[in-house]
């Protein structure tokens, strides 16, 4: 499996603000960028912090490029996964309607009956971890079901476990012409951090877009 | 007063980890041209956060650079300043040696007994603000001492106040290839945050450099 980290980020590192609002930190030459990326992706990625925060759709927003994947056999939209280790992604979360296929990553340590709320809500189950989701496992039963290329967007938490788990391949980030500021604000990459050994990345591409500058690393 | 800020960044934005020790994020190229800005300008300026953690000297590394500097009449290395509410400053910190004149910026609140140890060890005390140095107000006593080019080399707290004071004119940012994680670390605007309007940069330059890239913002 091929996993691209995406993200855009502040001049500073940060996500969003320390009221976990959404910024509004690239603009429509990026947003087109990162609509290209998920049609090609066979799924797209956020924690569940980024589902309770923003309530995405993850969903493709050009027509044309639902189209495109339809004539070669896809489904319009690629699949969405959430890891949810408690199984708190809400049942009217956006990316539970009916634009396409949702998996819902769990950990034993889910409630029996929010674990049926979400199956009802339509979302297929995948369940690997004890008290958190173990994402090697998780990934692979994603890989079985057809997943081969999967795209992450965020957020911070999820992205450093990511890492952790030695399970990124790319990371594109988009940086933007704004200071956020905050030492409480969420970061490109949170979690425990690392301490002693830093994963070691190469810089693949710069493109200058928008306002900003596009940065793809390769992991 | 023109002041430039300049840091180095991990992919994630951080200045180091969480355990605020140093890491290289940068390389040869990038010391180099840090030693460039050093050099033209009239001080170099740090909070009392990375003295404490990093010890740094603040003078110049290139032999060349001090002597072109006295040739035009100037001292070799910039002077050093250190933002420091309560006089903290180790008396044995390398920013106090013989090599350049050091400002050290303290509150009301610092001790008495430590600010006299501070000039003992022969820093010149700049006091401004009460429970915290006002930048502002120091700043312009500096400019009066006749520091017109002030060259800030973080940390995290400071750098996120002189946002906040509207003092920043320039922000230059070395990327490097490492992801350092940590919801804890140290990233390049920390403080409090804006939560609801972010100061605007501009992208003036992108140029790669050692392993990463030096993106400069104009504030
Ligand atoms: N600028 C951007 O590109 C962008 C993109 C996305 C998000 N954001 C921002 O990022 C913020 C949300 O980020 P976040 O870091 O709080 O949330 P997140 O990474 O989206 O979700 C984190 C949650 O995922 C769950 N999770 C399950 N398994 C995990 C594992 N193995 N490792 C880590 N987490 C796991 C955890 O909750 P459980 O333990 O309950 O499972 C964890 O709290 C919001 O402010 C949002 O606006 C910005
Ligand atoms: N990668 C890089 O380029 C780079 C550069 C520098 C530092 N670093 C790293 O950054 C870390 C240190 O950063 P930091 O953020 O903790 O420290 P910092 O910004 O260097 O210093 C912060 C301290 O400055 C003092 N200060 C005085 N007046 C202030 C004001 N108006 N606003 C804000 N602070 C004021 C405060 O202490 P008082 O209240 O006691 O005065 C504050 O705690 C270390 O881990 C270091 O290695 C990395």
């Amino acid at each position: 499996m091929h996993v691209l980290v995406n993200a855009a980020i502040s001049a500073d590192g940060k996500l969003s603000s320390r009221r976990r609002e959404q910024i509004a930190i690239s603009g429509p030459e990026d947003f087109d960028r990162v609509d290209r990326v998920r049609a090609d992706s066979d799924a797209v990625m956020v924690g569940v912090g980024t589902v309770l925060a923003d309530d995405p759709s993850l969903t493709l927003d050009a027509p044309e490029r639902r189209e495109r994947r339809i004539e070669s056999g896809k489904s319009a939209n690629p699949a969405r996964v959430v890891a949810d280790s408690r199984a708190r992604t809400p049942t009217d979360a956006r990316v539970l309607d009916d634009e396409a296929t949702t998996y819902v990553l769990v950990a034993d340590a889910a409630p029996a009956e929010r674990v049926a709320a979400l199956r009802s809500a339509g979302a297929e189950i995948v369940r690997a971890g004890e008290d958190r989701v173990a994402l090697p496992a998780a990934l692979e039963q994603l890989e079985a079901a057809g997943i081969d290329r999967l795209m992450v967007e965020g957020g911070g938490e999820l992205i450093f476990s990511l890492f952790e788990d030695g399970l990124v391949d790319e990371l594109s980030v988009f940086v933007g012409p704004k200071l956020i500021g905050g030492r409480d604000a969420p970061t490109l990459a949170d979690g425990e951090g690392f301490v002693e050994e830093f994963p070691a990345l190469t810089l693949e591409d710069v493109e200058r877009l928008d306002d900003g500058v596009v940065l793809t690393w390769i992991a």
